[in-house]
């Protein structure tokens, strides 16, 4: 449903581009870090979503009939309007494998290409990862809560536009089971799902023939929605004597949703009266305003809950709006490069890297990963990026590449996968990676630091920068 | 760039429409009604955006191959699937001109179409509607505070994924003057515009060579990014230099960009230097995490800035991410609807409706619209829509009716306007909203009623529903 062509970008991009292009830098190799600085949700990791969506992209990616028409009115250069017509994004990508667990600082994903090509496809990149981590993010916080429990992605209508179509694949890789975003499913082979709403109810002139209608064409799937009148004394009963009709005729009643009020109360009640009238097998579907901190508190006050329906928070990453993802220049034409800055946090790493995690015994995650020199080996020491007093002795711990070739010479490398294979990885890495890290409330901070091959590379690079 | 198909939407939607399709409703007419609760922002109004984009979704909506197939695998059931084949939406709309202020509770937009039609384009019409009115205000929010200093979206790359393309054209509806979106301009005919990245002058082996290199070949474009290395020493110093160079061909250097530091300190010491150079027509552009509220005290600071690039905060709406809207029925079947609640206030008003803004005696807003079943005429008494000692005579006063037919039988019936004609509108609508209506903090509250007719009609609904 959505092609990407060569001006989902900015505008200065292709300016900076031109400049490049009417230079003669086409040959200049450049490479570029995708990084982002800060944990979104006070949480303390980031699960990396969006990559075989950008692969796919990059590969593609071509400046169409318009967008030559268009650059043209702008008043391109014709020699670079020439160029962009044969546009084809030539470079390596190297990347964390989609749906790990990723922290801040260090590099997810590195581009190697020339310096016209780089600098294009950045909006691109940003736009992509940025969105789709975030929300990964988010469902993986509910995930996290919700344990077995179904988590429908019920999001498109609030949705930031047509941003939920990207969302309801990065809440799969998240954790969710299903959606009821059916372009999605049909593109990412999502399941979907939906129940009912409330205009369906009301379109007839009673909530039992509503239901009885419902339930004679979909006697598998209905999940009836019980609060458009009165959950307790209308919904719920209806829904029960059409569950029961429906067993004279040898169906079962999939479900009800609660959609209103206090969930907590109304989903024991929902579960005793349905429980009292034999339908222990009908599930309870709660929605409305649900977060990561809803879902945990209702299951703290055991309500009987078996599917949560979560829409706008899940879909738009509130209350955080954006994963802050940035791009930076680290090598090009033969030499490392750096954005100085007085704040030190934000000086870039130059250079080409490798990013390794640490492992305890037990293939865990000990809580730290460690920037590197691309070929370097024998890593011994990993030192804070800007406090000298702090490294860490690291000789003796089994160490995991993080950065994989994923596409050479514009062609992807890697096999697509299914949605669910990149979920169930993620959730395996997840796994790995001990509570204290998971948890809402002030997570232990995990260690990002690098070797000291690259300090020392960096600090030459920032003394030449200061002498100059 | 993006092609809306009938997947679009939520899979109950679907579930739904083939159960009235299957009951034979086709014929069944149903009028709906979009309206948002409560106002973005903590402000006191909503800029209505969307709307042509949702048009034109509509009179081409239809379900493709892919869609047909994939709804096949989701065992439709297949005469409704044949119906789907020939889908093509055949009602009417009625709503506000776009750019206009709008105000919670009463229709925004109405759907009059068979059920099956009006049920499937729900979710297309919140998502659009919900996302870009949302974007729309923040922009016009900005807008307020700016002047006439440039305002400049800088935000697809923080952008909720593709949601940042429908985001540049609400902010030009909202207000803002340019975007550093390509393909938003390429289709909206929106002014494209941006500077340079630091990633630019990281490429070069010095910053000035860098400037040299960019001003030759943009003499005319050119606003040169100040910060890499050390904004006050290096950037403006280096920046000045170019200018006068550039001076000395003819030329003139069209501004200077700060992206981090102290806006307010660096754009005064900036213009100080650049005025000092004789270069007082070098304009000053600022950006980094700005908002309506950052903008307001850089100018209230005295910062003399001329150009704002705004990214995250406005392309996500940020704090708010997502406008209330909902989709309710009213009508169907020759039967008035509403949806009942325990919750007073979220009671639906039932039957076809109009919706009349009353004004002073200079044509400006007196701040209160009141809803009046369709063809009603002598207004005179405008209720609290469920408290009954408040009444307020509107009978001396001039009404504007605000809901207009758009599209009749599936098919336009506007002409499109320009983006900055739409925008254009909007400015004039927001200049006739009194001032307390629009400041930041406790904004006064628009009042919305209910004319007497229409409160007789609702509440007989709403006793026979009770009698039921």
């Amino acid at each position: 449903m959505i092609h990407f062509t060569g001006t989902y970008t900015d505008y200065y991009q292709l300016a900076m581009a031109q400049v490049y292009f009417l230079k003669g830098h086409q040959n200049h190799t450049a490479i570029f870090d995708y990084f982002f600085r800060k944990l979104p949700f006070g949480g303390g990791y980031v699960i990396f979503a969006g990559l075989e969506d950008l692969l796919k992209a990059l590969e593609n990616l071509q400046f169409s009939k318009e967008d030559i028409e268009f650059l043209r009115e702008q008043n391109f250069h014709p020699n670079f309007i020439n160029y962009l017509k044969n546009f084809n994004f030539q470079g390596n990508v190297y990347a964390n494998y989609e749906g790990d667990v990723v922290f801040p600082t260090r590099p997810v994903l590195s581009i190697e290409a020339n310096i016209i090509e780089a600098q294009i496809i950045e909006t691109l990149i940003l736009n992509i990862l940025n969105f789709q981590s975030l929300i990964a993010t988010k469902a993986s916080r509910m995930r996290q809560v919700a344990g077995n429990r179904q988590l429908i992605d019920f999001g498109l209508r609030r949705a930031q536009g047509v941003g939920g179509y990207h969302a309801s694949r990065a809440a799969i890789i998240g954790g969710f089971d299903a959606t009821s975003n059916v372009c999605a499913g049909r593109d990412y082979g999502i399941p979907v799902s939906g129940t009912m709403a409330h205009s369906f109810i009301q379109s007839y002139d009673n909530e039992l023939s509503a239901f009885r209608d419902f339930v004679k064409e979909w006697p598998n799937h209905s999940v009836l929605l019980v609060d458009t009148y009165d959950t307790l004394n209308s919904g719920i009963p209806n829904a029960i004597q059409v569950a029961r009709e429906m067993e004279a005729k040898g169906h079962q009643l999939k479900g009800i949703r609660l959609d209103s009020g206090d969930l907590a109360y109304l989903g024991k009640k929902a579960r005793y009266l349905l429980d009292e009238a034999g339908l222990s097998y009908v599930k309870i579907t709660v929605s409305n305003q649900l977060d990561e901190h809803v879902i945990k508190s209702l299951l703290e006050q055991k309500t009987p809950i078996d599917a949560f329906g979560v829409g706008t928070n899940l879909v738009t990453g509130k209350p955080d709006a954006a994963l802050d993802g940035v791009y930076k220049l680290a090598f090009s034409e033969n030499k490392p490069r750096i954005k100085f800055s007085e704040t030190l946090s934000k000086i870039t790493l130059p250079y080409k890297k490798q990013v390794y995690r640490v492992l305890n015994g037990n293939n865990a995650f000990l809580g730290a990963d460690v920037i590197t020199l691309k070929e370097e080996e024998n890593i011994q020491i990993m030192h804070h990026p800007f406090e000298p007093l702090k490294t860490f002795n690291i000789e003796n711990f089994k160490k995991e590449p993080l950065l994989h070739k994923m596409m050479v010479h514009g062609k992807i490398l890697i096999t697509s996968k299914k949605l669910s294979e990149i979920a169930k990885y993620s959730q395996e890495r997840l796994s790995l990676l001990p509570e204290e890290y998971k948890r809402f409330s002030n997570p232990h901070l995990y260690k990002v630091g690098i070797s000291s091959q690259l300090k020392d590379a960096r600090d030459q690079v920032i003394k030449k920068h200061k002498n100059k």
